[in-house]
C-alpha cells in the first residue's frame, strides 16, 4: 500500500480544484467585509510561497504569527506549513513578556502582523534577536522605526502566481501554538502536518463535528487559539464557506454576520455565547442558520443552553481537549439510544463534554492510577493519547512532568457516565479539598451564573485552620443588584442542590474578575490576592 | 506530536468500551439469526488472537478465510489484523485453479473455512504447500479426511479470553485481497493497518459515507469482495449495528433482514440493487428504514434509481474504486449548490460515480498523459494516488503496468462534470473503437437494461472490416419476450438516444451471460466466443 505522507497539501489541492468558487468571507481591518473564493486564495498562498522564498526562508523555519481572525492569516495558515515551515501563532492576549518569550522560545525569523497590532511589535522589537524581518498584514507601509519591514499586499503584488507545494515527511512541524501555565511562562506545542491532517479528519466525521463542504462555518475562537481548533483546516478539507469575524468583533458585529452569511456552525468561548444570549433577548438577530453552536473553554451554564435551544433554536455543542491535543479528543455525540430523548435529557446531553473521538485513547484515573467507574460519580484526572496528542512541550523542562509513558497528563478533573459522556469537574489545582472530600467550584460557579442577578462568578479555595480550605466566591452582579441583600438569596440558591458543606464560607462582590490571556478566570492570582489581603504567611496554590 | 501508530485496534478498543451493547446481527450457517454485542464480540477476539498463538502464528504471517458475510468471518477480519498478521479473504466464487493460485501466492499458512465450502477445501487441499492447518467455522468437526483439521468453536472454547492487543506499526499488512486480472492470473492487494485506519477514516465523513453509530449497516457485498467496501471496519469504528446475511442469501431474506433489522445502510452489487426492486414490486417489504443503498461494480440503470427514490423513498448513492484502492476515491456528494435541485437533476447526481475524497489525488488524463477539460464530454483514464491506494500488486511483474510513478493506472475510462462528479463510461478495454471513434459499451447497456421488455444487455465490440470494430449485444429477454419482433424495437429505443453509428450492428439473444467471479460480464470470454464461431483467426481483444 502507498506510504503516501499526509499533509495539508491534499486537502487544499482538492478544494482549489473542485470547489474553486466557494467563497471565503473576512472582516478586513477597516472593518469592510473583504470576499474571496478558494481559487483566489490558493492563487495568493502560492504567491505567499514564493515571498517566504525570496526572504530566504527555509524548510524547518520558524514563521510567527501575530494576528485576528482574517484571510491573510488564513492564508499564513496554508501557505507557511505547506512550504514546508512552521507558523507560530503568538496569542495576541499575552502580555509583552510572554509574547517576546514565546518568540525567542520558537525561535522564529519572521514575524508577520496586522496593522493594528504595530505599538506591541515596536515595542518589543528590540528583544527579538532572531526575528529578521516584519511584515505587515496591510497594503501600505505606516511610519514606523521598525526595521526591516515589508508590506504583505505588496510583496504578494510582485511574487509569481507559480509555486509546486511538495509532498512533505508527514512529521514535519507545522504550526505552533503555546498554552498559559500554571506557574511559569507558557509552554510550546507543536503540531505536524500529520497531526493535523488525521485531527483536521477526525473533524470531518459524522459522529464528531461532521463539518462539510454544505457548512459555513466561523471561527469566533481566534486563530491564534489551539489552530482556532482546527476549523480553518476543516473548511479547507472539504469546501465549507468560512467567515472569518476580524479584529475585536463586537457581540452584534457577530450576530450581525452570521445572520447575513448564513453561518451554520460557528465556534467560541462560553464567554461569548453568554454574551450573545444577552444581545439577542433585546435584538433579534436571525440565528436559525446555526445547526451548532459550538462553546469552549469551559462549561456554559445550563440556562444558557436551555434559552438557545429552546428559545433560538440553536443547539449548543461541547468538545474536551486543550492546546497539547490540538485541541479536541471528545465531542458531543448523541447515541442511537438518545435520538428521540426527552429535551431535559437533550440539556444534560449538552451540558457535558462529549463522547471520545474515534483514534484517541483516554482514560480517567483516580489518584492511585486506577481507571474511576463509569457512574458519574467518582472523579478522576483525564489522561490521553493519540494521534493528535502530543508527547512533550517544545525543547521545556515542564515536559516531564505532563507527559507520563507516552501518556499527557490533563490536570482536568472528571466524571463519566455509563454511556461514556464525559462531565469536566474542574482543573485539578481549582478542586477545593474541604476537610478531605472534594468540592468542585466549577459546579458552585454554574450554579452561581444561573442565579437571575448574577453575571459572573468565580470560587476559589481559601485557606482555614480546620478544613484546610473552603469555598470562597467572587461574585459579579448584573446592573441593579443589591450585594447586601444577595448574600443569604445565594446561599438558599445552592443549598437546596449541594451539600451544606459545599456553601462557599464568603463571597466576595466586586466589579470585575481578573481573567487570563484566554479570557478564563486567573484563579491562580485571585488566590494569591485573598491571601495577601489576609495577611497569610504561607505559600498557597 | 505524538507518532502513536495509527492501527484498527484504538478503533476496535474504543467500540468494545464505549458501545459494548451495541449489536451485531449475524445469519448463521442453519439460517437462524445469531445476535451478539460487541462487548461479547470482542472477548471472542481476544480468545481467537489466543487461538492464532497456540497454533504457532507469528507477525507477519499470512491467514486464509473462504467464508460468507457471518460473525465468525468478522471476527477474523478484526483478530487476525490486531494480532499482526494478514488476512487473506479468498474470494469463493473463483473456480479452484484460482482459489489455489491466490493462497500460495499469498503464502496462507492457515485456511479458515465456512461448513458449506468443505467440498472445495478438500477438492484443493492436496494443492496446499504452505496451509499448516484448517480451521472449519462452526460448531462441529464434520467427516472428511482433511488434516489436520480444528473446529472453530471448540477453539475458541479452550482459549483464554485475556489478550493484550499490541500497537503494531503502521504499516503491517492487515489484509490481502486479489483482483480478477483481464489477461492471466488475479493480482494480489495488499493492505496495512494505516491505509484501513485511513481509509475507514474517509468512510465516516460527513460528506464520504457518514457511517455514524446510529446507523445499521448491512454490507450485502461479500465479505471477500475489498474488505467488504470496508464497512465492517467503519462499523467497529463507530459502533454501529451491524447486520451480516449469511451464505447465498436470497433477495427476499435481504429484504426481511433490512425490514426486520432497520438497516440503515446497505451496500451490494448493482444486479442485488435491480432484483430488489423486482421482488419489491410484488412483495411490499418494508425498506424506509434505508437512508442510502449504495450500489457498486458497474452503474446501475437509471430506471432502478428513479423506481428507488420515488417509489420507496431511498436514494441510491454511488462511488469508484477499485482493489487497488481499498475500494473507494470517489463518492456521492450532493453540494450545496445542489440541495434544491430538481428530481431529475437529483437522480443526474446519483447516476454518477461522485466527487474525489479528501485525501486522495485523481486525474484522468487523455492518451497523451493531459488531463482532460471538466466539460462532461472528453473522455479520459483515471489515475489516482493517497494513502489508501496501492503501488504494487504481491510479488507480481504486471505491477510495473498498472502503477506508473507512484500513480494506479485504473484502466477506467471516465468524463467529469464541472461540478467535479465523475462518470464512468467504460473500461479501458471495453471501449469500442469504431471507426477512430469511441463508443462506450456501458452507456449502451443503461439504455437497453431500461427497455421493459430486456432483462439483461451486455455489449461488446466484434471485428469488422471497414470499422476495424462494431457494437454487438448480447440480450436476455424478460419472460415471455419474443426476440424475433424485439431487434427492430431494440434499434428504435437506442436511436433517439444516441448517433446512428453507435447503434450496434447485431443482436445476440440468449438465456445466460457468461459473468465472472465478481458477478460482472465476462466480455472477455464473449468476443472469444464470438470470434470462434466466426471463424476469425486474427487475435482480437
Amino acid at each position: 500500500m502507498n506510504s503516501l505522507q499526509l499533509n495539508l497539501k491534499t486537502f487544499l489541492d482538492r478544494t482549489a480544484k473542485y470547489f474553486p468558487d466557494k467563497e471565503i468571507v473576512s472582516r478586513d481591518s477597516d472593518g469592510s467585509l473583504f470576499r474571496y473564493n478558494y481559487a483566489e486564495f490558493y492563487s495568493r498562498v502560492k504567491k505567499l510561497a514564493n515571498v517566504l522564498s525570496s526572504l530566504g526562508i527555509e524548510k524547518g523555519d520558524k514563521i510567527a504569527s501575530l494576528a485576528w481572525n482574517n484571510h491573510r492569516h488564513l492564508e499564513l495558515y496554508l501557505g507557511v506549513p505547506c512550504y514546508g515551515a512552521a507558523l507560530h501563532t503568538v496569542n495576541i492576549r499575552y502580555g509583552n513578556p510572554e509574547i517576546v518569550y514565546t518568540i525567542n522560545h520558537a525561535e522564529d525569523k519572521v514575524l508577520f502582523f496586522d496593522e493594528d497590532l504595530l505599538p506591541i511589535v515596536e515595542a518589543i522589537s528590540g528583544e527579538l534577536p532572531n526575528i529578521e524581518a516584519y511584515i505587515i498584514l496591510g497594503k501600505s507601509l505606516p511610519k514606523t522605526k521598525l526595521s526591516p519591514l515589508y508590506c504583505y499586499e505588496e510583496l504578494l503584488d510582485q511574487a509569481e502566481p507559480q509555486f509546486q507545494f511538495e509532498m512533505l515527511d508527514e512529521h514535519t512541524p507545522a504550526t505552533i501554538c503555546f498554552t498559559s501555565a500554571t506557574t511559569g511562562l507558557p509552554k510550546g506545542v507543536s503540531y505536524t502536518q500529520r497531526s493535523l491532517y488525521l485531527y483536521t479528519s477526525a473533524l470531518l466525521y459524522k459522529d464528531v463535528t461532521a463539518i462539510s463542504e454544505n457548512d459555513c462555518i466561523m471561527p469566533i475562537v481566534p486563530m491564534f487559539h489551539v489552530n482556532a481548533w482546527g476549523l480553518p483546516y476543516a473548511a479547507i478539507a472539504t469546501g465549507a464557506k468560512l467567515v472569518l469575524s476580524g479584529k475585536r468583533p463586537s457581540v452584534h458585529q457577530l450576530l450581525a454576520l452570521i445572520e447575513s452569511e448564513n453561518v451554520t456552525l460557528a465556534a467560541a468561548a462560553v464567554t461569548i455565547g453568554i454574551e450573545m444570549v444577552n444581545v439577542l433577548d433585546e435584538h433579534p438577530y436571525r440565528i436559525s442558520s446555526l445547526r451548532s453552536l459550538f462553546l469552549g473553554g469551559q462549561a456554559p451554564p445550563k440556562a444558557i443552553i436551555e434559552k438557545l435551544l429552546f428559545k433560538y433554536r440553536v443547539p449548543v455543542v461541547q468538545g474536551y481537549g486543550a492546546t497539547e491535543t490540538s485541541p479536541l479528543i471528545s465531542f458531543l455525540h448523541c447515541r442511537k439510544d438518545q435520538e428521540h430523548c426527552s429535551e431535559s435529557d437533550n440539556i444534560k446531553l449538552r451540558e457535558r463534554q462529549g463522547t471520545l473521538i474515534p483514534g484517541i485513547e483516554m482514560k480517567i484515573v483516580d489518584e492511585f492510577g486506577e481507571e474511576i467507574l463509569w457512574d458519574d460519580q467518582q472523579m478522576g484526572e483525564i489522561m490521553a493519547r493519540g494521534p493528535w496528542v502530543a508527547n512533550q512541550y517544545i525543547n521545556d523542562e515542564r515536559s516531564s512532568s505532563s507527559f507520563i509513558n507516552g501518556w499527557w497528563k490533563s490536570g482536568d478533573i472528571a466524571t463519566i457516565n455509563p454511556q461514556g459522556a464525559i462531565r469536566i469537574v474542574d482543573r485539578n489545582k481549582d478542586m477545593i479539598k474541604s476537610g478531605g472530600e472534594w468540592i468542585s467550584s466549577v459546579q458552585l460557579e454554574n450554579e452561581l451564573i444561573a442565579h437571575p442577578e448574577v453575571a459572573e462568578a468565580c470560587v476559589v479555595a481559601m485557606p482555614d485552620e480546620k478544613w484546610i480550605e473552603r469555598p470562597l466566591a467572587y461574585i459579579v452582579l448584573k446592573k441593579g443588584g443589591n450585594s447586601t441583600l444577595i448574600e443569604k438569596e445565594l446561599t438558599n440558591w445552592l443549598e437546596v442542590k449541594f451539600p451544606k458543606w459545599w456553601l462557599p464560607d464568603r463571597y466576595v462582590f466586586t466589579n470585575d474578575i481578573p481573567k487570563n490571556a484566554n479570557g478564563k478566570y486567573n484563579k491562580n492570582l485571585l488566590r494569591q490576592l485573598f491571601n495577601e489581603a489576609n495577611d497569610k504567611n504561607y505559600e498557597f496554590q
